[in-house]
This record gives C-alpha cells, structure tokens and sequence, in this order.
C-alpha cells in the first residue's frame, strides 16, 4: 500500500553496502507510527527476536514473516540442526498467542534441515521471500472475496450512502506483508471506486488502531474516523456501522476467534444489533489442533506500563510518555481475548467467507 | 471519604477572609488528578459554569450540587427574578445530558423565585447546602442498601475469597458530594470488612477511571485494579468479575441507563457471562419524563481533543498532554450511551434495591 504516494511493503531483504548478498532485513518500525515513519535495519537473529517483542513489527501475518527472515538471519551464523533448532526456539519464546509465528518458524525448520547444510544459506532467505511473497497473495485473495460481501452488504442494507466499517486494533498492511487482513476488503473496495468509511477503534493500552490503523487509512487516502473503544456500541445502536471487519491472531478450527482484547465486547454489541460482525484470515492462522478455544489459548498478560503510561507527541514536536495512574494502583494487561464462534457471522479467508461451522469443510 | 487519612467533601462553601458571611464555593479541581490535589475557590456564576464544563467537578451528583451553589453565587450579584433566571439558563446549558442539573436549578428557582428578593441571598446558600446534605444522605441510603446486596452475591456465589466489583467511568464519591452511588456499596463493605476488590475500567477518552476512582479507592485504602476499557469481557469470561455496578447520568423510569459511554458494552458482556449488572444511582437522577430512551436523550459529543490527546505526567513530574493521532484522521467523541433495562439486573437507590421494571412502584 502507499506512503506518501509510495508502494512500499513492512518488511524487506537488503544487501548491505559491501556485498551482492542479501544479508539484513528493512521493516518499518511500528513503534514510532503515527508520529515518525522509520525504517529500522535488522541484522541479527536477536534484534529480530527483540523487534517482535517491543513490537515493532506486530500482527500476525507480520509477526510470521519476521520469524522466518529471523530465521534468515540466523542462519548466517550458523545453518547447522542445532543452531537453527535453538534460533527456532527461541523465536517461538518472543510472543505466545500469535499462531503464525509457530506456523512460519516450523515450515522454516522443516524445509531447512531437509537439506545439506551448506545449502540452507540461501535457501533460508528464498523460504522467507516465499512466506511474504504467499502472505500477500493471501491478503489479495482475502481482498477479492471480502469486497464482493461488502458489495452484498451495500446493496442488501436499508440505508443508502456511505458504507461504514467499524474495525478493532490493526489488521491493515500494517500487520502483514502487504494489503493486510481486515483491512484488504476496504482497501479492495475503496480502489474499485466504492464509498466506504471506517470506524477506527482507538484499541487501548497500544492504541495500534488510533496510531497505525489511522494512520495507514489515512496514508492511502481512506476516509476513516478515530473513536474511543467504548464507543462502537453506541454507534451500533444508532445504525452508524454497516458491517465489523476484524483480524484475528488465531482463529480455531471451530471459529472461536483469539484477536485483541475488546474484540470480543464489539462482537456482542454487533449481535445485539444485527450488524454482521466477519473476521478476516489467511488460513496459517488457523490453528486446527485447539478444542476448547477458552481453555487452551494462553492470554498473554503483557507489561503493565502499557497501560499504565500513553506515549505520544508533545507541543514541542518531541515524543515523549506520560505517565496516567496514581501511585500505588495495581494494573492488569491482558492482551486478548476470545470471541465465541455463535457471535462470528462469517470468516472471510483466501478461499471464500464461509460461516464459522463450515471452516473445516472449506479447507479439507 | 479520606485523602491521605483526612475526612473531605468534594464541594464545600467557605467565607472569604475578609467577611463572615459565605460568599465563595471550594471544590477539589479533578482535572488535575490523580497526579496533584488541588482545590480550587469558585466566587462568580460565571467561573462555576467554567468548573462544569471543563469537568473540574463533574458526575451527575456534583454537577446538580455545584449547579445549586453557582445559583447562590448568581445571587450575590443580583436576586432578582431576570437575574436568576439568566443564572439557571446558563447554568442548563453547561452540560446537556445529566439530569441532577435540570433537577437542582429547577430546585433552587422554585424555591427562591416563592421568596421576598431580600431573603433570597442567604436562602439560597442555605438551599445549596441543603442540596449537598441531602445527596450524601441519598448515597448512605444506597450504600446500605447495597451493601446488602454485595453482602447477598457473597454469600450465594460458587466461588469463595474476595468479591471482584467491576465499576466503569467515576461514580465513587468524587462524582457527588460524598459516599459515591456505585462506589457507596463497595466503601460500606471495605469499612464493614468485607474482602473486596475493584475492577477499574480506564474509561477513555478521559480517564475518569484510571485517574479518579483508582485515586479515590487508593486514598481510601480500597484494594484495585486498573484495566482498559477493552479487558473486561474477558475477565467475566474467566470468572474474575462477581458482579459489576455503575452510577448513571440519567436512569429513565422503563430502567434505561444513560452512563458514560461504553457501559453498554459491559453490561452486554455482564448478561452474557450471567454476571449481576447492577446500577447505582440517587432519585433526582431518574428521568420519569423520557419515555423512549434511545431516541430522546441527548448525548453530548464532546471535543475530539479528549480522544485525540492524553494528558499525564512526564518523566520529570511535568503534567503535559501528548497527540495521539496523526494529521488529518477525524474523531467522534460521543460521551454517554444508553444501556437498554433488559441488559440491567437491578437498580440501587436510596429506597432500596429493584428490578428496573419495578422503579415506578419504589417510588410511587
């Protein structure tokens, strides 16, 4: 998607100055957004692994993508069975619920160790390109099929004029290669010309919504508007949202849906007003092992300082943090929750929008 | 209730120090909390309106309070019919959707209006009094009678230990003169030695959880925990919430709640958790002219600002506010949201506890 006018993806290989190779990988840090817009330069399995943990790269398809050029770069060092084991594991440790992160460090592992160790090098890098590459034909897939429901929903709604969208945290471009989840039905209809708008829900404690939804909405030219968390009910009952777009981190076989804490408060406010609520993945985030969504998906419980402080841009133009709570007051932070399959309408993935129920059968 | 073990109100009158006579109002400035205590000496009509609008005294308790003595400070000038009048006029056009507002002017303008000019001055310092006297009087009720109820949830309820309260916005005692509506059950049974422990929504975009009630309970030795607006389905999913209470802006007389906006959202999460969604609130905020809810409350939408700054303090002690968002994404700031009576499992009032469909026969 654009910046300024320019098509860029969040993460690409880089040869360094002195060499033909390929050896560091560019993203764009999601840690300074909206404010600044920087490239940060990853050399080094650890600064990746690092990069995935303050999250400056974020959202699932991303987060996977980062792991297997992690493992890209571990392999620089060392290609060998236990290196790339120990790099594999340790990626893994960087952030517990996303599914893709296992899914793309495991297809790493396996395709790796399949070959003759002084091949691994390249291969490495050519198995990351190809997870991006497959990320982003996903997200188009994803995009062709959700824009034709959005077409369904405009021309079925009672009210004419704008379609509005509401959407939680950021499943834009932002949390993939390219297009993202979410957002790639938006996007899909805002280029074949449609009027749509997107309700932005701020998304506390990271505020990815207000910071990195809006901003990558804004950066293509999408009308949108920022509100508070609390706020996308109140709208519902009013008739100010057509439709609820969201990503997920992991969805189960079963279409429980695992994806930013509040997702799921919006989710019930939509099936208490018939708005049809969708949640949109590219199947590696599908995760057909977990029964009992509830029960076996580990929550992380992130830092309290997320909640705890707000970063942003003082008047003077520097960035800085505030610190919001009174002394003394305990904070809880858990990161995600799960939205039970009866309130999902459908799941919008790569090969079609199927109801939650018919997930297995779509993909057999 | 106590600051640093020091019994306080929130609005109190004072004599200036060259009179005898009352002729200014104190409040403490909640603008400026939790992060300094100020209190702030109102002397004119005009700086009172100023109080309420900025919410440097705000809940719908407070405000019908400050409102009655911004009607005493309007007397002082003159007490004239016209004179008090142009005060109540100016006074209701501060804040639109609390109803205490309405209520207290009206109050103080029958009252003074049936009095001689002369008499009107002294009586209407009496009559603001009388205001504030009678809405800690309203709280005790209330919090008696709920502490009857949390008293009830305890003993009925599987699980054993501490009784987990979740409570959204500020309705604890810095939202009315003292004692709190939703709050006033939870400080009954901390002082009555029950094991309790809040749930404190942040309640964006201002604050007032993370900045006010987290204070409050802190000050007053309550044991808490601060969580985003987003978090609190989950923890109803997981059993960590045994019933939640909130104040009201605006009670209608079918049970519909009009409180800060996102309310709603929990009480959705609350009936589909079967946890107990209660509502605290005084008669003078119960509307028994509104007959449809949705439709005839008007809900303020307030400055895009509060959703697109956050203030706090900065690392050197500073209190700053730092930009949110990036240039050119719109905001809408809708403040309340009504919370259907079928999503409400009881209201608390000074009479005592009822269904929301029972509130005409408590009061008849």
């Amino acid at each position: 998607m654009n910046i300024k006018q320019q098509s860029f993806r969040t993460i690409w290989p880089v040869a360094d100055g002195q060499a033909v190779e390929i050896q560091a990988v560019e993203v764009i840090d999601q840690t300074c957004l909206p404010h600044e817009f920087r490239i940060l330069r990853i050399t080094t399995l650890q600064a990746m692994i690092h990069a995935i943990r303050t999250m400056q790269v974020r959202g699932a398809p991303l987060i996977g993508a980062s792991a297997a050029y992690g493992m890209a770069l571990a392999s620089l060092v060392s290609a060998g069975d236990e290196a790339l084991a120990a790099a594999a594991e340790a990626l893994l440790a960087s952030r517990p619920t996303a599914v893709n992160l296992r899914w793309a460090v495991q297809r790493m592992l396996q395709h790796l160790l399949a070959l003759p160790v002084e091949e691994r090098r390249d291969a490495a890098w050519q198995e990351a390109a190809a997870i991006c590459d497959e990320d982003v034909a996903l997200n188009k897939a994803i995009a062709a099929h959700g824009l034709g429901l959005l077409r369904e929903i405009a021309a079925t709604r009672q009210s004419a004029g704008v379609l509005n969208i509401l959407t939680h945290c950021n499943a834009g471009w932002l949390a993939t290669v390219d297009w993202g989840t979410a957002l790639a039905p938006v996007y899909a209809a805002h280029e074949a010309g449609m009027q749509v708008h997107v309700w932005v829900d701020e998304t506390r404690p990271r505020n990815q919504g207000a910071s990195l939804t809006a901003w990558e909405l804004g950066q293509h030219g999408v009308p949108h508007t920022v509100i508070t968390d609390n706020a996308g009910g109140h709208l519902m009952q009013h008739g100010q949202v057509d439709v609820v777009i969201v990503g997920a981190d992991r969805v189960t076989g079963a279409g429980d849906v695992c994806n930013k804490i509040g997702t799921y408060l919006k989710a019930l406010a939509a099936h208490d007003n018939q708005v049809p609520f969708y949640v949109a993945v590219p199947s590696p985030t599908i995760d057909w092992q977990i029964v009992d969504a509830q029960r076996d998906i580990t929550i992380e419980e992130r830092d309290a300082d997320e909640v705890g402080f707000m970063q942003g841009r003082l008047d003077n133009g520097e960035l800085a943090r505030v610190s919001l709570l009174p002394e003394g007051s305990a904070v809880a932070n858990p990161a995600f929750d799960v939205t039970p399959a009866r309130l999902v309408t459908g799941i919008i993935t790569e090969r079609g929008v199927c109801r939650p129920a018919q997930l297995l059968a779509l993909f057999e």
